[in-house]
């Protein structure tokens, strides 16, 4: 077997299949994948269906705490969640640049194996794409996916009302900065690793426990909290009062982006997600994300409000209010 | 507005959103896009769903008869429409190059909503990369899609069996010759053009009239035809026959071929189906597929037999036989 990937994998003829046989159907084990047909099929679902998309182009493809592989997972998996869906099952497009080493791409497959075991979210349908050497930088990911939302469920920016609590899941920042000072190659303190994980057992606890008083989520990828609240603010027309003294970050995350001039509020995270409850559940809500292991340091971040319409305004830690506007001019490409 | 796309334009900040505003919403109207959540949300769905996946390199991304955008819907609609599902909906992955001009991204969108208008079937769910100068070949798309099958479909590589009528959609070849050729710059006598266009249509017209009679629909994209019945004379351990003078192959199409030294069983097809089907309804079948623009030149290529287990014997013009292999060592990259 070859040790790099070469062309020919990408020809759909025989070094595909063979491609295909030794490495996805060793790893991605279940029987719609293995039916290699043009479409998995599924059985009929009942409930409405939520179907998403994302591409991963992450630079490093590996990184402190995870890499592309299981973030192509988690991510998708957490666009699901956030519209309350339970995911079903994912898709899987790789584009591979030629040359790439073929114990890369199995650690690759190895960690999108682990990722869908994990959360139980299988890959049902792929397809590979190899483009000549230079063509493209190692690997590229696409995910779709589709899932299952239950009746009862309303989920979407358009649903945060005057009042609702703003919660987080927890510490912000932990993606952007790993993958930033990876790529700078920028010795740090302490130990910065991305917090890729899915959110979906999270959002069925807090659907469990009230499913009607949850009225928005959000994941803060790339644009990071800043952005995702300043869209729900301009697609609410609402305020968002947020308390940066409220607002978890960890240490060594906070002292890395001082040193890179950076603000933790527009960095992307992979494993966070901001709701939006009613207040009289908010508490209930708090608690259930708190015992879920991904929701531990959960907390009340803000309120919405109709002070300011359509802004978010932040409380700074010496007590100032500041704009939060959308990240804007500041490419920090290749985040995800 | 920049002229050019730029790496900001995939921060997931404001030039990502006057990005969607600006163009993917301008051309890609509908209401499940302009919600711009982290997934769409559909409506519940009775009957099986089937699912597919897959990512467009094409190089160039312009081509006599097409371009990347189109060959994207077309591409997955038809994988939906191989397992005999009805196509709902479509996701829209991109990544883009830095540096690539508005311009021609506008026109892969316009071309994008054209397709999508035509087939019926809307973008529901996006999402945009984008990428430093030199990481990616201007453009790479990812479709894929959502159908639905109707009760009494059961369409599959193994549900092929002897006997079974083997029916060609039309002429071969037309899309991997057509790239290849303006790949190369090569000036070639008549009108070659690519053949994408979707195939769901014809197939539930097919269905419509003999739903139970058809065992297995395949497109012969990558690998081309031979490398299609060689996986399913290997799927079904039966002995696909085929006649060479029954494949229908335009004149200039076969010029080019021989001039290039390419066989057409192996180029890629974008328009086409290979159809199995019961004698018995054979005929109305084939006259079902005539009916239809894209099936006009349908004809009856071969039958299932069990003479040569698992292979594909081709009865050529001259009159001699030959075993046809799935496509080998002959890679032809970034066909699609």
């Amino acid at each position: 077997m070859n040790t790099q990937i070469v062309l020919d994998h990408g020809s759909g003829g025989l070094a595909s299949q063979e491609l295909i046989g030794s490495l996805f159907l060793r790893y991605l084990t279940n029987p719609h994948l293995h039916q290699l047909e043009d479409a998995a099929v599924l059985d009929g679902q009942a409930g409405r269906l939520a179907f998403s998309t994302d591409s991963y182009v992450v630079d490093p493809i590996f990184f402190p705490g995870g890499n592309i592989g299981e973030l192509a997972v988690n991510g998708t998996i957490n666009d699901l969640a956030m519209r309350g869906a339970k995911p079903l099952c994912l898709s899987l497009g790789l584009i591979i640049e030629e040359g790439l080493a073929m114990d890369t791409l199995e650690e690759i497959v190895r960690s999108i194996a682990r990722a869908c075991d994990y959360a139980g979210v299988p890959v049902v349908t792929g397809d590979t794409k190899v483009v000549p050497r230079g063509k493209a930088d190692k690997i590229f990911i696409n995910t779709s996916g589709i899932g299952v939302i239950r009746d009862g469920v309303e989920v979407s920016a358009t649903q945060a009302v005057k009042d609702d609590v703003i919660i987080l899941s927890g510490t912000l920042a932990d993606h952007g900065i790993t993958i930033l000072t990876s790529r700078e190659g920028l010795q740090v303190d302490g130990n910065l690793q991305s917090d890729t994980r899915p959110l979906h057992f999270l959002v069925q606890n807090i659907l469990d426990q009230a499913a009607h008083a949850v009225h928005t989520m959000r994941d803060p990828t790339r644009g990071g909290l800043g952005t995702t609240l300043s869209e729900i603010a301009k697609t609410t027309g609402l305020c968002m009062e947020i308390e940066e003294k409220a607002i978890p970050v960890q240490g060594e995350v906070r002292a890395a982006c001082e040193l890179m001039g950076l603000d933790p509020l527009y960095l992307a995270n992979e494993g966070k997600c901001v709701v939006f409850a009613a207040p009289e559940k908010a508490e209930l809500i708090l608690e259930t994300m708190r015992a879920t292991p991904e929701g531990r340091e959960s907390a009340i971040i803000g309120r919405v409000t109709d002070v300011h319409p359509g802004r978010v305004v932040l409380t700074t830690i010496s007590g100032g209010a500041r704009l939060v506007e959308p990240l804007t001019g500041e490419p920090l490409p290749r985040i995800c």
